[in-house]
């Protein structure tokens, strides 16, 4: 089965917006095994929609999904283009009418009479509910291909397949695996080929690889090549997986700071933060995920040196050593552990930049601590020295120092 | 002058990797009044890049801009293909590969068989000289259009295109302002195009007007329709904002944390914030500004009960309203504002969800408190009750009501 998702808007060719939509469909639609060949993105433009939807229809996709050009203003057409190619009726729909009536009083909204718009349905297609907005999705059959349209907004959507489309139209799709990405945190791709080159060849003919490197470590995608043999692709994770060690932390869509989570819960530890040039990132990472509350404490976001003091960092130190410096960094874990009364303390201080370097100390370089019991982890870094992007990798790396230490054998919690 | 780009990579279409390379490209390509009429994304398939690039030079596009396709690694097809097309010739360029072999040995790298390839040039084109990587890009014309193939890294693309493309192939282009973005908060899309219903109609034959809802706002994005009349743009521009008053907050690439900065840059005053649901996501957005360090001081992350009572809140408060309720949130506000002596204070409690809902307080409910000597600003709301998307609408928020409350005439700073 294959796919062409069209994505609509103006905002998506002039550079305004990033198109995530396509992106996480692609990934739904992998998931069901649904081959997306092609990706189209088109300008709100009556004609060309019209052109588009015409001439990939000839092209005998299985599924055509269509995102954006459904909302209640003017820029949005995508409704009587299609009512156009079929040449359909419409009729309005009192009852839907008064359902979004409803919606807007509980919000305290008035409702507009471009709403009223949105009540109109067209007789040769299948309304499609919205469970997160106001606008009705499309569902229609042209030449060979099944089409779905749907509204732009990414929750609108998101929702509208996952509760809507999948459940009725794929409901005999089974979620195949056939292909597994490896994560792994604090090496690099010449590294890892080398060290898996022998597996590579060995299991070629079957299965492609792909290195995705990012900042702070490779993903490693697997993919099935001909759609058979799972067990294939399982064992050849499984090598993998334990030739590289300790640097996989996860797959497919694993996060770092879930997979601490869940050694943290596991162990029954308790952590607590003191940030500074990463102003509240990691901790805003660690509470990304539900049920965080149960081993995260809190933290000081330490940004100027007074607040700094308040977790026992003296001023002596800070004015010998300096903000980001070994000694501070130290006292900054051992402090929020001992305040916050948690098992571990963790603490960054650097300089993202762009200002904040001088002669001795780079604009990237960041220090990290960890404190457990009477234990401490000191590890010194000079990241790329753009402010954004310095944040990022220092969190990442962050949170795998943290990973790294609580999968030692050496430290018994 | 129109342009169609074209991005090649499996990773692409399965949802593995984000495009940011075409959302990049439209925005430098907009600036030089070129204007993206189409986006394609196809997969590492020598039969459907030689298909689509030839369907698309018959459409008589000004310029094809591709990308993807020209690294060293075996899936890395599109110059094969090219060559094929325009049935060219090829030759092996001794002074670049000789200008390879120095770069690697500069990096200690051995250079291998593979990059002997990149050497490699079809006589029928240009090369484009990449300033980041060894690939070298393709110039060549076909049929009506001129075509660029770049790299897919994209800080190969962008620096391809900064520093060779631009320079080079558009010398005589000057960057215009063709286009404003306004961007609102704190209103919602019909309420907004109703108010502004008139205007609309007054400029609609110069100037197009595109709604795009956020969760927390709309951004009006204003473009000339025939590149003239920039007066009428700004005209336009003012209009809008003199209509909508303070919900207008910025334009363009303006960021709410941005703006607030500038605001108690000006003023001289400094913030604290006392963060629970948000778990440090309104700090670290706030630290995302250079310089920030000027205003905001520091925050207590109190993800837990016993660290909010660290800033006066008291247990008995806690226990009798609730930490997600008016007087704990004025209580954390008043507290941090005390504790870290700063001019303003700002907290957030909230249940971010999934699990935390009670009978009396559903999933969704935040509560928001600003203290500034001795006054408060209480605000509660119900937001989507989907943990991420509820945490980043509460940050969005309450950057503006920081906005808001510094904006307000009736308060002497």
């Amino acid at each position: 089965m294959n796919a062409c998702i069209i994505t609509i808007g103006n905002e998506l060719l002039n550079g305004n917006t990033i198109d995530t939509n396509s992106v996480w469909l692609g990934k739904q639609l992998d998931k069901l095994n649904i081959v997306v060949s092609e990706k189209l993105t088109i300008p709100d433009d009556s004609l060309i929609i019209e052109k588009s939807i015409i001439g990939i229809s000839s092209r005998e996709f299985d599924y055509i999904f269509i995102t954006g050009g459904l909302g209640p203003t003017h820029d949005d057409i995508t409704k009587s283009v299609v009512k156009k190619i079929l040449n359909s009726d419409e009729y309005f729909d009192e009852k839907y009418f008064n359902e979004l009536k409803l919606k807007f009083q509980k919000r305290n909204l008035k409702i507009s009479n471009i709403n009223k718009e949105q009540a109109i349905i067209l007789s040769k297609c299948n309304p499609i509910k919205n469970p997160m907005g106001t606008a009705l999705g499309i569902e229609f059959q042209l030449s060979k291909s099944q089409v779905f349209i749907m509204p732009g907004v990414p929750s609108e959507m998101k929702a509208m397949i996952k509760e809507i489309i999948f459940p009725k139209y794929f409901k005999n799709f089974d979620e195949v695996e056939n292909n597994i990405t490896i994560l792994t945190a604090g090496s690099h791709e010449s590294y890892i080929a080398e060290k898996i080159d022998d597996l590579i060849k060995l299991y070629k003919k079957e299965i492609k690889i792909a290195f995705l490197p990012r900042y702070t470590g490779v993903n490693i995608r697997l993919s099935i090549l001909e759609n058979k043999n799972l067990d294939r692709l399982i064992e050849f994770k499984k090598n993998i997986t334990k030739r590289l060690g300790k640097i996989v932390y996860g797959y497919n869509s694993d996060k770092l700071e879930e997979i601490v989570g869940k050694i943290l819960l596991e162990k029954k530890l308790t952590i607590s933060l003191a940030e500074s040039c990463t102003g509240g990132y990691l901790s805003k990472k660690i509470t990304n995920i539900p049920g965080s509350s149960k081993y995260f404490i809190g933290s000081l976001i330490a940004y100027n040196n007074s607040i700094k003091e308040k977790i026992s960092v003296s001023k002596d130190k800070l004015d010998s050593f300096g903000a980001v410096s070994k000694e501070v960094v130290v006292a900054m874990a051992n402090g929020i552990k001992d305040e916050f009364s948690t098992d571990i303390g963790f603490s960054i201080s650097g300089i993202s930049g762009p200002s904040g370097g001088s002669k001795d100390k780079d604009v990237g370089l960041v220090h990290m601590a960890l404190a457990y019991k009477n234990k401490i982890i000191h590890r010194k870094f000079n990241f790329i020295p753009k402010r954004n992007l310095h944040r990022e990798i220092s969190t990442e790396v962050a949170l795998n120092i943290i990973r790294l230490f609580l999968m030692d054998k050496d430290n018994e919690f």
